[in-house]
């Protein structure tokens, strides 16, 4: 089955081209993109093991909007704007934290984790106030896997297009069970400010034909002509790639933790892109998960989080910096391809040229990005 | 009567909410206010005694606009544009000094203190030029109880909203005669830098609603509801609070030089906002002036001056950075929560919410700006 | 001959007036020019001295695009398109740097110096796909007395006012033999980063009526009122200045090297503006170059270059310090009163002021720069 995907894709690349100059340095598509995709689709913004506690949140920065991730007394998970109701302003300044309640710092009002105001003082002498009328704005959140995913769009102005996390992730039901994902923990997060158009970077993510040049030692663990690909079409895209015998994806070459789950070969790692942010990296011991953030169209900010079993940070063979390190220098190849390609595409002799077959994940990428915004 | 002003007030602001997103962040209205305003009433530079002797000089920057604010030998101040008529080059470029005459440092045409060119080299070899033409351009510029101001309004295309400095001031005449404002001068000033719209710091200045949570030091020293308003509409709003027996505005506690004038009431300070750049807060023995200066929608520069009795200055009870940590420290408060407001107002969440009883003030302020824009 | 032009000059001078203030501020006549006059005129990038064997390139900013200006194994110069033919990537980062083919970063992709595809991996497997098509995009380009010019000026949408660098520099056949100025090696190059608009630097260059007061050393050695212009209207403006018996231009007033040509009187400095970013300026002993490359209506970026005869470099009397340390000097105080300038034009206040009598070039320059863009 995996073979007669792979050819489809192949045969949906001949003739296919790189995306046109606009989509990568046009303000408009820009703003449309940030319209159309990240205020109104689902995009993930974080774990469910960042938010260990009630009272534990984290701030997400989504399409331009400050969202406080908070899990409330009753374990439930909210996401709301980060702007009390009185006069606009910030609440939460830091990026993660623990609260009893949340207090504006201004005039401080006071909400609830589940966002109801509970204090607001002398408003009692303003005719006609009444509390139930400002609590804070609510973001649509839900888990998939264990991964927070918010959806900015608003239920009053909905077109036709929402529908819920469960719907969306229909189609990827039961397919990565074995890694174990919502019970993982992170043990690092690495920030990179990238000088390149989003998109840049999820074609990168979806194609090899750059290794041999661009990652000489990821390239001698795992065959960059390996990838077997069993998503080719839609908004998740990927397969797996082949870890070279006796090698594997860390600086020794050398397993770094005990197995996320029940692996069947560990001489495998996935790779899937989830439309539009996540970038999901599946190993044998570890799991890596890039989160894009289009800042301009010129500008991406990307969280980087390795995930692991929480079984195996107190174990004598935990050495997740092996791990770390090893995707830490092939991102950092990966981005500086990415700035520079952002720099060429701006120029007036950038025609799109044609993709190779071994390409054929990028353009189906394109090709779902491309229905999203016309 | 300051009671009745009171209610007349807190009637206003039942029901007033705050302003629109858009009067915080967006550029066209940012034009405007810089049009209409900054360009077309008269705005605080500075005070007299800066320019102690002729040719003394500043230089003030009103709405992008260079001026150089010159003491001439008959002792008249001048609001000259710092633009040389030759080929436009800026004439000064220190923010103040003393001159014999105003130099321009390219072609060295040199005009005297009251504007007029008197020396352009070469120029009598140009049929047709006579230096009675090439004057520098004037602002109006006029001085109340010392503070002096510009108006960058241009006398050929008034729009018939020109009324005098003194006409301006006539509601206020005699009002702070007890607090000596012609003859003070500045012990220090302090330049801030804020990323926050200015009316945000118009607005937080106008209410102690916010001082328990923002200002534990001042709340001690002067109870946050022991404000009573006598100015309520109009362009000039504020009134006094008490100061508790036995403390201080000052990091002490204690006075920090003797009063600058007759002062009546050793235990009340008055804060006034006079639209739209000036902030003035007289205590018994110093006097505080903020200028306001709009930078973009979301950045404002605030330069603030401590002024005292020139007779202050030799005595050994003069203490002034006793007063002035005790502001710079409570500045430092206030701008903070005007950045957080100005992030929390630019979200797509936010929306005007209402006003407690305790800002009738800040409602009037807002009422009256909108009547400046539209 | 040289005494009836300057008097035309003056005639025009008569009357005319420095630019509007949109010349000098504007971002759409900003555009305009990189339009017309960056992208469709010969512009200077570097001299052939900088490119001695074959293989050696370096990377010229124009107009917003990156050249890469590489020698060919048949010594032809070549001006390329910094931009790969499959997905647009940059190819060059460095400024300069030696090549024996030039490949992309990314998926390695190679192109020989002459710009044609040799190597592309995989593309084999693409239908219809051929290498000729993809050849390097190159720029117009052609060698005037062994500086280097491009023009981007697409063939195919030739405004009709297209013409061959030796047709545009015809005029000036034979002006310059004396200083051998194909043969010249460059000593010394620096690099200024200007808060001023390009039209700015030229006419200061075009004018020493300013020389008196910004330049005090400059006018000891070679007196400002000594110009003698021999090209006064059209792209190429100037002439010569007289330099003091016994002085010189460097710092120590002594020559800092053997003649570059024949040069008939030791005693004149030869300055011209050639339209629209190189000045070009010859000494006795040495000669200095600027090329100007507009970043911004506000911003230009200014390359200064020192040649001298091959022969002197290897001398002990070669001393280009002293002439280097002379002009960075005077290029400074240059540039501070063009960036004076631009402060002042973008007052509301400007209005263009009269030129002297001593200002006939730039006013010149002025008029040929209008018939560009109007």
């Amino acid at each position: 089955m995996i073979t007669a995907f792979r050819k489809t894709a192949e045969t949906f690349a001949a003739g296919a081209k790189a995306l046109a100059q606009q989509y990568f340095v046009s303000p408009e598509v820009f703003a449309e993109e940030q319209d159309r995709i990240f205020s109104n689709q689902w995009v993930l913004v974080g774990h469910q093991s960042q938010l260990a506690e009630a009272g534990d949140y984290f701030v997400a920065e989504v399409a331009s909007e400050s969202l406080i991730i908070v899990r409330d007394k009753g374990g439930e998970v909210h996401g709301f704007y980060n702007v009390c109701r009185h006069r606009g302003t910030r609440l939460r300044e830091d990026r993660n934290g623990h609260l009893s309640a949340i207090q504006c710092p201004y005039h401080a009002w006071t909400y609830g984790l589940d966002g109801r105001l509970i204090g607001a003082p002398h408003m009692d002498q303003v005719p006609g106030f009444a509390k139930a009328d400002y609590s804070l704005h609510a973001a649509n959140l839900a888990l998939w896997e264990g991964f927070i995913f918010v959806n900015l769009e608003d239920a009053s102005t909905q077109r036709g297009g929402y529908m819920s996390l469960e719907k969306w992730f229909a189609p990827l039901a039961g397919k990565f069970s074995h890694w174990n994902l919502p019970k993982l923990r992170a043990a690092k997060r690495i920030e990179y400010d990238v000088k390149a158009n989003w998109k840049l970077m999820c074609e990168n993510y979806s194609e090899c034909y750059h290794c041999p040049g661009v990652h000489p030692m990821l390239s001698k663990v795992s065959p960059y002509d390996s990838a077997e690909n069993d998503l080719t079409e839609g908004p998740f895209l990927g397969g797996f790639m082949k870890i070279t015998k006796g090698a594997g994806l860390t600086m020794s070459g050398k397993a770094c933790a005990l197995p996320v789950g029940k692996i069947e070969n560990l001489q495998e790692v996935f790779y899937y892109s989830i439309f539009p942010n996540m970038l999901l990296s599946l190993h044998p011991e570890y799991v890596m998960v890039h989160q894009l953030w289009p800042q301009s169209p010129e500008r991406t900010l990307i969280l980087c989080d390795w995930f692991f079993h929480p079984d195996a940070f107190n174990r004598s063979d935990f050495k997740p910096k092996d791990a770390i390190e090893f995707w830490d220098m092939t991102n950092r190849q990966d981005w500086h391809v990415c700035e520079l390609s952002q720099q060429g595409i701006a120029s007036r002799a950038y025609e799109p040229g044609p993709y190779s077959a071994r390409e054929s994940i990028p353009a189906a990428w394109d090709e779902y990005y491309l229905r999203q915004i016309s």
